[in-house]
């Protein structure tokens, strides 16, 4: 939301005494102002893990030799992972939907509105249903029939599709295919679900028919990256709302779809503003 | 929700003893099969306010002769305010916008995905610049620009397009504009507004800037029925999101939005099912 | 919270036309003010219930006579299972804990303020520790330790002191022992326990722990009637909190807590309201 | 919540290039582990806030010296205010109440498990009614009357015993008499109120009924540190909870005592933990 140019670094590293000292001293050095910044240390795993916003037109270079630099003087000694990235550079995202029009509205009105700063490529669905809508708006639709004998195919053309239009990540926006384990492996950490159910509680099919079933009294909705085990990944963001026991399971689908839609944009937002960092098979939010 | 043809009564009356029995012995002498029903007493007015769903084809007459004999045999002896209205007619529900589009793009998806089960004749707003999307959809979208020096022109010609437009009911989906005291008055109880703060706190203009001035921990969004008096109307429906310091007032903006839509979309389908009945300046809301 | 007393009738039937006609019209017939009036009609299972509160001295005869007429003229015809109870008679709520102090005090500092409006015949603890501070309240404190090879017998002491006690309720508030399927057949519908996670989620030991490990971003407390099967019983009450990567298992069971007993004492009081009504292994709850 | 020994330091200054990495460097230069670290920056008014615990067994002196060096090599330079304290010292808290124990019990609560592991030198009240339970905690009792025709004599007394008591932090555990702009002043930024309802709406006295009279469908508490102007000082903690049209004044003053004392004991732990930095009238909180 900040008008001015700013990198984003983002890195984690084995935790050791002077961690942050060497990083924002490596920036004051070069006259760099820090606008944003969070530090997390998990103590079980003896990760550290931060992020930083910097005021693009403070640094003395550009970010080629900031990566330079910043790699060889801190980075290395410390065994970090890490990336930066340059808020004017808008990143590249996928959406995929099949035929519930909720979640795709909702990022539609965010971008159109500019509140979703990004580049959408195209659309990706198993159906054509939505083609107009996507098509209005000046987003190139592309119907990716999924046949029950050979997903393979089908998973295999989204890969292309994605790496044609260099997607940076791609959002599944209730698209109800499973993905090949090796579409998963090769967008890993970059594939964003909305699963419609407080995981880990009702995983599958049908959760809002599941939760029904079992009488609880708030439903909820889980955005995650998507790895190879159904519904299992690092979990990014979460919320639930009240029902009772007057809903149906079809009131409890009219309800979700808020909280699906919501939680998606919450979601998608911190890993755009690279505000997530995995750590195992969780997620540090920098919120 | 449902699937088949239901009537939904709506009262209020003077509290007494045996309201209960004389409304429900009237429908059950009829067979009429009770879905859903709702009762409440105000202790303090000592008025007394109900809702019944009726299943359509358990009663023996239609709805003209349901009117005639309720209104002889339970409303007038009971001295009742009260309406019926049959789930086979469509509520035609008249959007007002001005620039931003989160709720109007959410009120667009409801509608397309049938979640919303509403006619809409038309969209008016005083700028053009949501023409296109509003129209792409089949709407009518009818500028009617608010002069500085003569707002009552375009009042007036607001009123004519919802007359002719035989709508039942105003939404103003972040309309922009104070409307005048007459069309407040000529529409009572039929216009909906969405007020970006948790009222009664920041009453009229930029709410997010007064929140954010007073440093308050959560922000909210107020659904309301329009009434003379500025963001004074009988509340419908209210929720807030926590922030915290780190949030300028434009991150406020953003994350009301989402409280916006869905508040007023909450509000809008309890009013569209009479769930809402007036109590003096509040609201029963029988969710 | 009435200051009159007065019955509350609560009641399930199987679902036909003029349940509420016939209910409504026994009461007006003999003059009975109903102060309070909930229906609910389960269209899976086609069972229907009901909850009256009835003004007490509207009603020209005693409870008994009440229940006798009721029971000929309204109860059997409908096939109904139902009581009635009286708010001059207190409720008798035995209380179980361990070692965790935070449930009782809440629980004492309601029962303390009149705000829980009932009778607590004694507190029951495998442990010793929370003996001063019940005792200071005047009420009986009975240590009945738990041998690892021999819990049936605290259990069946458990059973006689709650009969001795004419306990009509039994709250589990953090007592970390498993019931013996005997007592909780014995007192079924009665036992009332609260677990520190969002069921189903975390069945079992440590769910904050089990919670931690899979990084959910809010946590939870569920009050739920005990049954056989551990933690599976009809749910009453939910609720969560937001946490976040930075917060340690520890600071779960601390957020945690603040969840558990409000969450129990709201379970603890619709349930002693007669508002909790079960349907199969869900719960209908008229709050 | 944590086991080791460790220093929180505090502080803020205005903005400039360099302030995390000259913090920072100082600590690591003298092998000091910071095990959680904060910052913010407010732009409208330039400061900047930060938080650090550092633990204490890997700085090379103690704190005596570490104030000194700080002082001089970094406070100084960047005309800090700032400071530190020692986990291992116990804050002193006063509390003050009237009549209502909720929110006595729940910090007696938390006290006794060590959830808030704190001094509690004494409980001030201008009522005798709570004295049983307080003493029965082994924690001296005082009762303060207030006049009303000489309440600046109780003001004076409550001033004089919280000097006696060396407390750190004044809590007012719903004391219903308003203190004295004197005792306001020289307890400033050290007295925390909890306020029964979501601030800035319904200031002053009887806030639930004011809220009932408006209609809102969400009623709060605000925990606030208290200035000369009632009710008007830096917010530090606000939550809410859902009601309806069917809850009475009563109802609300119910629910809102589960909302009042969590939102009470969540702003007493931040401010406890040093959490809590005014930035004029408003607070950052580091939670």
């Amino acid at each position: 939301m900040r008008q001015d140019r700013f990198y984003t670094l983002s890195a984690a590293c084995p935790d050791q005494v002077g961690i942050i000292a060497r990083v924002t001293g490596f920036i004051a050095a070069h006259g760099g102002w820090i606008l944003e910044s969070r530090f997390h240390a998990d103590e079980v795993t003896g990760r550290y893990f931060m992020r930083l916003e910097i005021k693009a037109d403070t640094l003395p270079f550009l970010l080629a030799a900031f990566r330079e630099r910043f790699a060889a003087e801190v980075a290395e000694p410390l065994a970090m992972n890490w990336r930066i990235t340059d808020s004017a550079v808008k990143k590249r995202v996928v959406i995929l939907v099949s035929r519930q029009e909720h979640c795709l509205y909702d990022l539609l009105a965010r971008w159109q509105s500019k509140e979703l700063d990004i580049e959408i490529p195209c659309v990706i669905s198993n159906h054509d249903s939505l083609r107009g809508v996507v098509e209005w708006h000046g987003i190139p639709f592309i119907h990716v029939p999924v046949g029950k004998d050979d997903p393979a195919a089908a998973n295999a053309e989204i890969g292309r599709i994605v790496e044609d239009a260099r997607g940076d990540t791609v959002v599944l926006a209730r698209y109800m295919q499973i993905l090949s384990p090796e579409l998963c492996a090769a967008l890993a950490g970059r594939i964003i679900n909305i699963h419609h159910s407080f995981l880990p509680s009702f995983v599958g099919a049908r959760p809002y028919h599941q939760a029904y079933a079992r009488g609880v009294k708030l439903i909820g909705a889980t955005c995650h990256y998507v790895t190879r085990e159904l519904d299992a990944g690092p979990i990014i963001e979460q919320d639930v709302i009240r029902i009772d026991h007057s809903d149906s399971p079809e009131d409890m689908v009219r309800y979700g779809k808020d909280i699906e839609k919501t939680v998606l944009a919450r979601g998608l937002r911190y890993h755009l503003e690279d505000r997530v960092l995995v750590d195992g098979n969780k997620t540090v939010v920098f919120r």
